[in-house]
């Protein structure tokens, strides 16, 4: 698009403020919202002028193409930056028998979840996988989402895992022109079906370790590292050992914490200095004001609490600690089978008591900044270079209230 | 599309069994699905022949082309059988104070409300109007709807109520080969908010019956009719008197009932036989039962409870009383500003205890009805020709299951 003037924008939402804050304690000027705005982007450059309509320069705006975007809002683009989107096969017989009463675990329990779909991802081939996420990260593109994360983790031994860092490379490269994707390995999401007993799980937990870390070093297979540390899951102590290797390797590392019980995840990530900690429905406390101390973003998933039927993440506590929050889908086939991010901002608002300008600093800002990306992304200044959306609506909270709505978002870029 | 022969579907709801019982007391049964079905559908006859996919009778699809839904669910299109989709403007500064605190009634006290999008409605002209739906109703088909009612309601006074109804009877032809649009007059939604006192509303309500009605009637302009009965709104003696003369004049006619109050209004539509009762949060289960005897149906709308924080409706009284459920998406801009009807689905099931297979008959089966259009819609049998939507999951849960997942629809037809 070379070079190309937005005017007559109705709503451009810069994060100016929020960005200024690390994203704690937002409110709504935080936002930076200008009316009638007008911005100057360069293909090359990015952002070369940003401000009200009538002050464009007109010696920098020379040349450029015009493109008036009236009712429209423009803003950094969203960012999903927690997803399984890499599996195969679906849970829907899961969804049945939730429905019948039976909880997450007790389904666990017998063969279903994660191992459920490790069965179906480990048979899939490579190329079958690459087709079916690519489907997927059309739909979520057509959302407005310019960043994206994505795990690996339903293949649980190391040729798996392998392949699905391999997919999730190749996804990455191919979409690099719409979609910053961040690749992160989560061999540790589950201890593998064949793992019967406690020296099983211990030698898996090693061989994350040992082998597969180091071989993902190698091939550049990965930017981040996450672990599910929760009950039943693996332990603190395992999540620690796995998470600093990671460090070492110059990975970003980051955490599945306290979903299910308080197991001190939180407290964890703190010490790791993780990018940010997930789920966080039971975290303590003390648990969320060591987070904030070491600046762990706290990522909230509302689409799996309200699938799932659990309570909400502790927002009050959590703004009350000063922590920046990041809002995401937790897409995966059993627990968050949505890849809707403005249906989860909705559910935030609606259902958690966060503010729309709370939510749209999450979804934006806060979820470059879980994913170590926010010095160039969630915000809009004069020099940068973000991925940017234009929405048609004419103000951001248009996102938020029209819950779910078919997707309302024009182009990313 | 002439001859065309579906086969290797994955998953063919028929909803032959819904069909029968009139979409009381439905299980997973009564869906009527053929896994790996076959379907030979004709342009101009409709369903030729369904069974499964060894059995196609080679004299009868000869000709015909073929195309398989491997992977994929054929079922009758969903149907939003309650919207009000034409009208101008947004109400999100209203969800910025409903967030603070405020009610919906406390909004439509301060001049927000259903008075705020009469104020942006009559502004508008005919084809500003028609563009704006225009937009929403193409988001809406990519979903898989088939079936839509729209209602006026944003005018309130004869020259915008007409203005209203001309641009559904427009969007009606223009779509007509997409999807059946049902006209439902709805000058009945609120008092306008030029009636300061009782006398002028009583004016008004005199003014639908005497002028309106007539004239709506003369001008071939609604299908249907539709009257806002609850406290504050118009009363039952009122509602009552515009349904019978609407009636009497050939239309379909329902209500909003028991929203906001137990105000008689299930009662009342049994009285006068109406297609559906909707909303019916508050409703008695003595006018539950009332409604069930006369076959009048329960139509649900889970996003507007959703968004304005309100309870569900009783689902298990209706269930208990042998309604037959319809439901969909409420979509308007004040109170449920989503057009995604399989959102709707999710919370239903996630939220109402709904199980997939009722929730499903509820917005294909259980929707036509609402319509009156059940005896082509809503099922598949031969020689039948009902709107007919295909999905890219290979089995209807999983409609619901992916909670306000961008569309799965493929296509409609």
């Amino acid at each position: 698009m070379a070079s190309v003037l937005f005017t007559e924008i109705s709503e451009l939402v810069t994060n100016r403020g929020v960005a200024k804050k690390g994203g704690v304690g937002v409110n709504e000027e935080d936002l930076g919202i200008l009316r009638d705005g007008a911005l100057l982007w360069d293909s090359r450059k990015g952002i070369l002028w940003l401000g009200h309509d009538g002050d464009v320069p007109r010696g920098l705006a020379r040349g450029a193409r015009r493109v008036s975007l009236a009712g429209k809002t423009l803003s950094p683009a969203l960012a999903d930056c927690h997803t399984h989107l890499v599996f195969a096969g679906d849970r829907d017989d899961e969804f049945r028998r939730r429905l019948g009463g039976q909880t997450y675990q007790q389904i666990a329990a017998a063969g279903g979840g994660i191992a459920s779909s490790v069965r179906a991802t480990r048979k899939a081939s490579e190329s079958e996988l690459y087709k079916l996420a690519r489907a997927r990260i059309d739909r979520c593109l057509s959302l407005g989402v310019g960043l994206l994360e994505i795990k690996s983790g339903y293949g649980l031994d190391w040729p798996n895992e392998r392949k699905l860092l391999r997919v999730i490379a190749r996804l990455k490269r191919e979409y690099r022109s719409k979609v910053v994707i961040q690749a992160t390995f989560l061999g540790a999401h589950a201890f593998p079906p064949e793992a019967k007993n406690g020296r099983d799980k211990i030698a898996y937990a090693n061989s994350i370790l040992r082998k597969m870390l180091p071989q993902i070093k190698k091939e550049k297979l990965a930017d981040a590292c996450d672990v599910f540390c929760d009950d039943g899951y693996f332990t603190r102590a395992q999540a620690r050992r796995i998470l600093r290797r990671a460090a070492t390797l110059g990975l970003e590392i980051k955490l599945h914490a306290d979903e299910l019980a308080d197991f001190g995840g939180a407290a964890l990530a703190a010490e790791l200095g993780a990018s940010s900690a997930d789920h966080l429905l039971m975290a303590s406390d003390a648990g969320l004001q060591r987070m904030a101390r070491r600046g762990v973003v706290a990522t909230l998933l509302p689409a799996t609490a309200f699938y799932l039927g659990l309570p909400y993440a502790p927002v009050a506590e959590m703004r009350r600690a000063g922590l920046c929050m990041a809002l995401a889908t937790d897409f995966n086939p059993g627990s968050s089978p949505t890849l809707h991010l403005p249906f989860a901002m909705s559910i935030a608002c609606l259902q958690m008591g966060m503010t729309p300008a709370e939510v749209f600093a999450a979804a934006t800002y806060g979820s470059a900044r879980a994913m170590g990306l926010h010095s160039t992304h969630g915000s809009l200044r004069v020099g940068g270079k973000p991925k940017i959306a234009v929405f048609d609506c004419p103000g951001y909270v248009a996102l938020i209230s029209r819950m779910a709505h078919p997707s309302l978002c024009e182009k990313v870029f």
